[in-house]
């Protein structure tokens, strides 16, 4: 399994993913799923992913390669961040298809890509890109994507993320949420990647990479643990006398 | 969509509830999921439900009628609660498959249930009854089950709640575990049922039913939310000495 959070704020974008990946519980690797592209000055573009491993790297390539081989359409040549969406989306759903034809019962070739950067002149921007080629971005309610196991970190992402949060804040809130997904799925785990991009900056200059003994990694972990069961002990009890029986 | 949960615990047994139900999102009801059996003086029975509601009402419908018409097997002749399990498990299997066979493409005739109570001289027990008949229960480690919508709420039931967690706090958590619930998956809804069943106490003089406007409710979400909040604000922020680029 995998997890991955795409965050678009005033400020610019947080990026958050995890490193696992599990063809069955008795085959389970370290790959990052975080792929950066830094071709062309005017644009930074990162790409996560989630789903079929084989599909996600061969998109990846596929990427990278339009990009050397200066083809016609590439990441270089989108006018727009929602263009780039579009693209990556024919290169994902291409791949894809090529191998449902010849589909077996349980053989999945789906992935689920989050892309997000900034075009320069335009506002930084996040994209959900499904595996059928379509996309979403966020909106100011909604501020940010999730791919992946994404039901255990979202309660928290709800809570504190808003359009006008900080980078920093938003760092350890998807940290937090990444925190709250380990702890419920083995398949879920470290390093945990953190890449955090300041609009018009055009420079990935704050990329974090947290392994499990990470002493950061381990005091936040620890730190939210104790701070949630102090609250909690401090909640309300339900009084007896309430009782509708 | 539903969300139920079961805790049993040292002190005795914690059972929650949602109220909402929806064929469609078109289609949204309010419904109990929590049955009480209190047919016969030497056990106390909970049945939780989740999935479909046809299904969920003939099964209990069924257990009731089993015990009126005194039929050979019923929850009051069951020896123990894995008898009891075991039986269940029957009648919603048997019920399933007769509306499996005339199966349209997106009819889904599955519900799945929890069993908690105490049969006299034996310990409080809770089960997970799935819509195939077989059932698991709680373990030293795991000491809760939950059914429906259950990964948004997991990860603070895995923080809180052990063995010797006291059924005060156990409420609280599992109220707790409900609000997150609610925040994120709007077919989870009030009114919220809470049942507290006290060890050897053969009596549910413990039963809350919270409404959306409920004081308490409103008070303990609130509070959860601010408590929350007050701890993320302390949480370490990521030093920027740390990036690994």
């Amino acid at each position: 399994m995998t997890y991955c959070i795409a965050i678009a704020l005033k400020e610019g974008l947080v990026l958050t993913s995890d490193s696992r990946t599990n063809a069955g519980i008795d085959q389970v690797s370290t790959y990052s799923k975080m792929a950066r592209f830094e071709t062309a000055p005017d644009r930074k573009i990162i790409v996560l992913s989630a789903g079929n491993l084989a599909t996600s790297q061969a998109v990846i390539e596929q990427l990278k390669r339009d990009i050397i081989e200066q083809n016609r359409v590439n990441l270089n040549t989108s006018n727009y961040l929602s263009d780039a969406a579009d693209y990556i989306g024919d290169v994902l759903s291409t791949r894809i298809r090529r191998h449902s034809e010849d589909q077996k019962s349980n053989f999945a070739p789906e992935s689920t890509l989050l892309m997000a950067g900034q075009i320069s002149g335009q506002a930084p921007q996040a994209f959900l890109i499904y595996p059928q080629g379509n996309h979403i971005t966020t909106s100011t309610e909604t501020p940010y994507l999730q791919i992946g196991e994404s039901k255990y970190g979202k309660p928290v992402l709800d809570r504190f993320v808003k359009m006008d949060t900080s980078l920093a804040d938003a760092a350890t809130c998807a940290l937090i949420s990444m925190d709250s997904t380990m702890k419920s799925n083995v398949s879920v785990g470290p390093p945990i990647e953190v890449l955090i991009y300041t609009k018009d900056s055009l420079r990935f200059d704050q990329h974090y990479r947290f392994n499990e003994d990470n002493a950061f990694l381990q005091n936040l972990r620890h730190e939210w643990s104790n701070k949630l069961y102090q609250a909690f002990t401090e909640m309300p009890r339900i009084p007896e006398h309430f009782s509708t029986l």
